[in-house]
């Protein structure tokens, strides 16, 4: 049969056409009313995007850029702060914080494990000056409990940074109620269209410690980007095509919100809770196993390679005979594990679409399965979740 | 769930991303070398598409546009002609004929039925000048033994009219072989662009029968389109934006054909007939009854409604919830029945994610059904086409 190119992958994601079209049409330049105009409508949607009421800051830069700025802004050479790893991007804050010459202590779980509040409560110090965390844990699926970790904070000195990539319209967050005092996003995620845009919201107590912070920052200087923000610029010429494609997806966003905006985040979180149970459901059918069967969160699926089966062929498969790309395992995880995204621009249709390809790629392979079995727990997984939160639309 | 906008109908039919951008860049006028120069390598990758040493005209106008000129262009008032018809694309025909003074004769069947090259033996007669007929009718799904039917008419001075607009990219034709005088074909079908451009490709016997026929012609002017043709140019002003996207999905064809075009054609029309062959099982699995089970094309599924269920209402359901268009029954067929259509840009996933939305629409709408029973029929189906026809890719 023909092959479409499609990303079942944790980022980029499928891109929303409208977005496409918006890119390919944005000839604006960016010290213009016109971009103005634009630039503060995306940051003004941001915030509701984002759900807080705190200052957001955007950056040209994949999310990466984000997450350093929250470490270069943030910190001063020796300054202790505490990092939750359980996979590769919580790795990713211990090479930051080092690098701006933070002293780092780690609380650790195994790859496809969650960092539990318990742990977080034995080992936080009144000395930690910042806690650096994911929301997801985007290279084996994970969730953290950003609430219960968030609560533990909350009469401390120590600021709260998550690193919500991946978690940005896959989970529901209560931002300004949780006290995180810097939430980080990035565009090649749930909002649907291509990297190069990262973002954060900043709380006030986030702008203060960063009146005595001490390590160098330029580019990703976020009291000088927020004070441009203000009014409607960067600091240094901005990926107008993306701001316009960013415009454009929170359009639909609010369009499938009825008009709201915040109602339509909701909406899009549903989504992928429910393409996400939709999806546990098939591979266990199928008698695969979860990766992370303890906290899975709604971004993607981790599913743990079977026996006898190496993760890259499944990968390869899906390439090679449907045109669709889904993630293998990351380091060390590669072979072991392959996932499965259900973020953003993802709808019932792929959910199904993938999890027929993933049945026909696994028998083909020589795995002995029921056609359909996964499927149809999709089915009863999404028949379920229908019954719970949405009125019927059918007929009306 | 979030719902994006699909469309499962037999025209206009799901868009390919290039060539929707390839639209939306053509800036060029269509009096200059540019155009010329593309306008020319259309025109000449139709041939391969339509599979034909003959000569190609193409019109700016839906396919109707190129049925009126076989009409316009071939025939005289008072001429007689034989239409074959068993639908509401064979009744276009009739419409035609007789708007232009031709004395129709109709070879019935209805609707959901074929006209067989046996009843087409017992109705020609030496004074037909034209016979005119679809290879596949839309409103019903069926597909007509053209092969047959021309060889009823080789050595007769009997004209062969093919309205191929569904038929090109879902059917297996040999259009100089067998002797079809003037094949149709629109861009709205399995060449996944927007409606807009009609063409055809007519026979040296069809030039010469032109030179004699006497009705009034003058957009549709099949000779003075065909010189304009020859040096890369149109009568009169193109859809340049449409013609850009031509060119685009024709690079897609070719490209899924390893570089070879006609190649492309091929594995297009077997990804239709897999697609179908899948939609069948799937669809009889469930314990639905096709509509016309006797000789099913595979640009199509139509589906009888099962008892008591308007499929109005099945329509409407895969609308509202999936944002997924598939087609209710035309006419006197509203209501009676409904179209899945799975010709052009629509691949191995986009069959099970249709299939597995049908299930979900038939229970909620109170069928009662085992989830998965037509998503496996149909997995079934695809591995033993796979197994058929295509080198396994996997591992390559």
């Amino acid at each position: 049969m023909i092959r479409k190119g499609r990303l079942f992958t944790p980022g980029p994601t499928q891109l929303l056409p409208a977005a496409q079209l918006a890119m390919a049409a944005a000839t604006m330049h960016h010290r213009t009313g016109e971009f103005r105009a634009l630039y503060t409508k995306v940051l003004a949607d941001l915030k509701v995007f984002i759900g807080t009421r705190n200052d957001v800051v955007m950056f040209t830069a994949s999310g990466t850029g984000a997450m350093e700025a929250a470490v270069s802004n943030l910190t001063s050479p020796g300054d202790k702060v505490l990092v939750l790893s359980a996979g590769k991007f919580g790795e990713r804050w211990e090479g930051l914080a080092k690098s701006y010459g933070c002293v780092v202590e780690t609380v650790r779980s195994p790859y496809g494990g969650t960092v539990t509040p318990q742990q977080v409560r034995q080992a936080l110090k009144p000395e930690h000056r910042v806690l650096y965390m994911q929301a997801t844990e985007s290279s084996t699926g994970v969730r953290h409990d950003v609430e219960g970790i968030a609560r533990l904070l909350k009469n401390s000195d120590t600021l709260l940074i998550v690193d919500a990539i991946t978690g940005l319209g896959t989970t529901h967050f209560d931002v300004d109620g949780w006290g995180i005092d810097v939430i980080i996003g990035g565009s090649q995620k749930a909002v649907m269209i291509p990297p190069g845009l990262a973002y954060c919201a900043v709380s006030s107590r986030a702008w203060q410690r960063m009146e005595s912070a001490r390590n160098p920052r330029y580019y990703f200087d976020l009291r000088k980007e927020n004070k441009n923000g203000a009014k409607g610029e960067s600091s240094y010429t901005p990926s107008t095509a993306l701001v316009a494609a960013l415009a454009a997806a929170f359009d639909y966003v609010r369009e499938q919100g009825g008009g709201d905006l915040a109602a339509g985040r909701e909406l899009l979180v549903n989504n992928a809770e429910t393409a996400a149970a939709m999806t546990r459901a098939a591979v266990q059918a199928l008698g695969l196993r979860l990766f992370s069967a303890s906290s899975p969160g709604a971004a993607l699926t981790a599913v743990a390679s079977p026996d006898g089966m190496d993760s890259s062929d499944i990968v390869k498969a899906f390439r090679n005979q449907f045109g669709a790309v889904i993630a293998n395992g990351q380091g060390e995880m590669k072979g072991k594990l392959f996932r499965i995204a259900h973020l953003g621009y993802y709808d019932y249709l792929d959910t199904i679409a993938a999890i027929g390809a993933l049945e026909q790629v696994l028998a083909e392979l020589g795995r002995r399965l029921e056609f359909g079995a996964g499927l149809r727990a999709a089915q009863e997984a999404y028949a379920a979740a229908a019954k719970e939160s949405e009125p019927a639309t059918v007929g009306s």
